[in-house]
């Protein structure tokens, strides 16, 4: 790693610190630039050129999304819940049972957020399910429900003290007979270096159910949630897939298992501080037990990316593989058969917001006389290859179609469809979008019956 | 309709001009305060106290939300594109084909916005699918496809032009080989009186898909166009179902059906006067044509939801229904059978943010010695009944619950599944979210087993 003083980044951060002092500058401001020199350290500690015009501005726009996805810690609950508690009565005086403002569950479902992992610092998914017993005749605007879940998403989490802290927030807002949370957590997976693959259980995302409840919800065999089960079993939670507290420690995030989680002493030190102060600067507490061991395991994955050391050793692998391919017997004539390997799972790190990008690959090929067709093993590792660094989806897909074009003579088509993370977390989230692209080179740059006939081969499904 | 003098609207009103002609007071606030003003009219025309406790901070509710969903109008393409064009090459000069920033289809998908009918005033939803071929070796930051649709969202719009709008912008802001944007847009059902029942094709949602093309997209039948739907196909996008430009005039907003499109002298002038004024009040022309007829639209539309005269019809047909079941033959004995009527459609405006709610009503009864079952056509009809006014879920489900209770003798469930307008429009936009509330009513009350058996009884499609 280069040292910081060659870059101009202290003269830099010395400014900032000078123009933090200003009575003008606002606390804000000072947040934003200690992190920015902060993301700067881990660049450079990935081996890459801060002044690469990709990733030039990638630590404004990190500062930014981090202050905008843990400003949780400074909004108030009363203030969503002030206001927002309307009168409604319950049943009619000649009528036994519950409805309206005494009774009667009220349940707000599919509430799509993100959060951040507090052990690996990575944004998670959410799909919150909340409802509640309204008492002493007053219920809750709907939204309000959302508005309180996302005071606690925007901060630094694991995902049972969140729907805990939810239920104990909206607890103390409503006062109502009962607070139930379900909560969906998906944690996008981390990559395996040894098997080239991803750890992950469906889809190449972690996922999992936790719950909390108050009042009339407090006991887990209570009958309310048996109702609050029958509403949710239209949307296929299962309860028996729920977590029981306290048995989550070691099987949600995967920087927490023994295979990956470093020790400090394994990791740059440089960017272990780094990361500690980003934590610092969003006002969480670096030494409280959780984060104690993020900013060495953020670290570790990060160094996934890193531009150098994977990339010649599977440069060799890579070498060695095409000139095998050359070498042995050949496919004679031209093969009007179109070879594909279709969903082959991949995992990359945008170079604009230094957040994690994954998905699937497919890719579509002729095979040109002299040359064969490529092992599965081979196109993944690839794959894996293109993926594994800080990219733009674009540029990936340009850069596998290149590669098996050369190991085939020229004719492939590549499509990549990703879920990016810096679509679903920052000020943007949309939760459902997801991201195609095709390179086309050879015949199926100008032939649209055959890019339509391997579009088509693709399921529906992914 | 009352006086305004009478309520105190017009000093009111007064003052808030008085403080708008103060430096200190924004332009912002001026809007909201004329749109209040304009929304107490409503209020009132609709026959409500617009004192009671429910709908008092409607007016500012409803104020904030439009500015908040036409704050497009402001918004500059140009700012948000600049700085996001990133360098990126095409393929390697020795190879034909397309991919990076030189050709290679690249699509963001599944993206959700809502918009404003510009016919009806109400918000739509819509997905949207765009994408672009990158010239002059660069790409546009993914989040940008989503901002720029945005700008032109945010306005009161109609599909065909929005995507026009959002394909040229980007034609303009990127200058690629060309842009694509497909749209599945969903407007939600006007209510036919006659028949108390919803006009819809598909769960009560109206949607269309429309689609616009620039540069190598212009034609419609342009190759690329193939990969395009290629890779929607897998979203369940049929290219046929996409209308041709021009021929959607009177098929998309339910309002302009002949059925229910007023004419300006049949509405109550006030309550129309006040509709243009908050158009304007927005930054719209509201004499441009597709404008004209919107502010008797949306008054013909808002007075289905009066407190009066729908309430009176419909208590009438009640009333002699309810003794008609009285009067004939008596089931013996207490009947041990859970009698249901599932998936009953209604329709329902937000007393807090005066939109709509609409989804479907579950019903289940055992019938107490001395009463009848209920034909499905009368639960409807109550279902309707109240739904049709200015309500919140809570309480409509507790009054369906107590009215049929006192049809069949005490024992009823009822679960109301709702869709808020208010949760995907406005600051919220919480797009798949759904409301589920409950009342319970004598046996149902306490018996968790004939709860849980009604509640699986409800198909998970719904």
């Amino acid at each position: 790693m280069e040292h910081l003083g060659q870059n101009g980044l202290i003269s830099e951060h010395e400014n900032g610190i000078t123009l933090c002092c200003d009575e003008e500058c606002s606390e804000k401001e000072r947040v934003t630039t200690s992190i920015q020199y902060a993301v700067k350290v881990l660049l450079m500690g990935l081996g890459e050129d801060i002044n690469r015009e990709g990733i030039r501005k990638t630590p404004l726009r990190v500062a930014k999304a981090l202050c905008e996805g843990t400003r949780g810690y400074v909004k108030s609950v009363k203030e969503i819940v002030e206001g927002a508690l309307f009168p409604e009565g319950g049943v009619e005086k000649n009528k036994v049972g519950d409805a309206g403002g005494v009774g009667g569950l009220v349940i707000v479902r599919d509430l799509d957020f993100y959060s951040y992992c507090e052990s690996c610092m990575l944004p998670f998914y959410f799909k919150c399910h909340v409802g509640y017993v309204p008492s002493a005749q007053r219920v809750l605007g709907l939204s309000k429900l959302s508005r309180v879940t996302n005071v606690f998403a925007k901060r630094f989490q694991e995902p049972q003290r969140l729907a805990n802290q939810v239920c104990s927030a909206l607890h103390e807002g409503i006062q109502p007979t009962g607070v139930a949370v379900v909560l969906l957590c998906k944690h996008i997976p981390f990559p395996d270096m040894e098997s080239n693959s991803l750890h992950s259980n469906h889809k190449g995302v972690l996922g999992i159910l936790v719950s909390s409840g108050s009042g009339v919800f407090e006991n887990k065999d209570a009958n309310l949630w048996a109702d609050f089960f029958g509403l949710l079993n239209f949307r296929g939670i299962d309860k028996d897939k729920i977590i029981d507290k306290g048995s989550l420690d070691h099987c949600w995030c995967p920087s927490l298992s023994s295979k990956v989680s470093p020790r400090n002493e394994e990791m740059n030190p440089a960017m272990v501080t780094a990361v500690a102060s980003i934590l610092k600067s969003l006002g969480e507490d670096p030494t409280r037990k959780e984060l104690q061991g993020t900013p060495a395991r953020y670290t570790k994955w990060l160094m996934n990316f890193q531009c150098n050391s994977i990339e010649k050793a599977l440069n060799g692998s890579l070498g060695s593989c095409t000139n095998g391919a050359l070498k042995t017997n050949c496919v004679v004539g031209f093969d009007e058969k179109i070879h594909s390997e279709l969903n082959l799972p991949f995992l990359s790190q945008c170079e604009h917001h230094l957040l994690p990008f994954h998905g699937v690959v497919h890719i579509g090929y002729y095979i040109s006389k002299g040359f064969h067709p490529i092992e599965k093993r081979l196109l993944q590792s690839i794959v894996h290859f293109y993926g594994i660094k800080l990219q733009v989806q674009e540029r990936v897909t340009k850069q596998i179609a290149e590669t098996v074009s050369a190991l085939i003579g020229e004719n492939v088509i590549v499509v990549v469809e990703a879920s990016h993370t810096c679509m679903i977390s920052r000020g943007i989230e949309k939760f459902g979008s997801n991201t195609a692209t095709i390179a086309a080179l050879g015949r199926f740059s100008t032939d649209l019956a055959a890019r339509v006939v391997f579009l088509n081969s693709i399921p529906n499904d992914t």
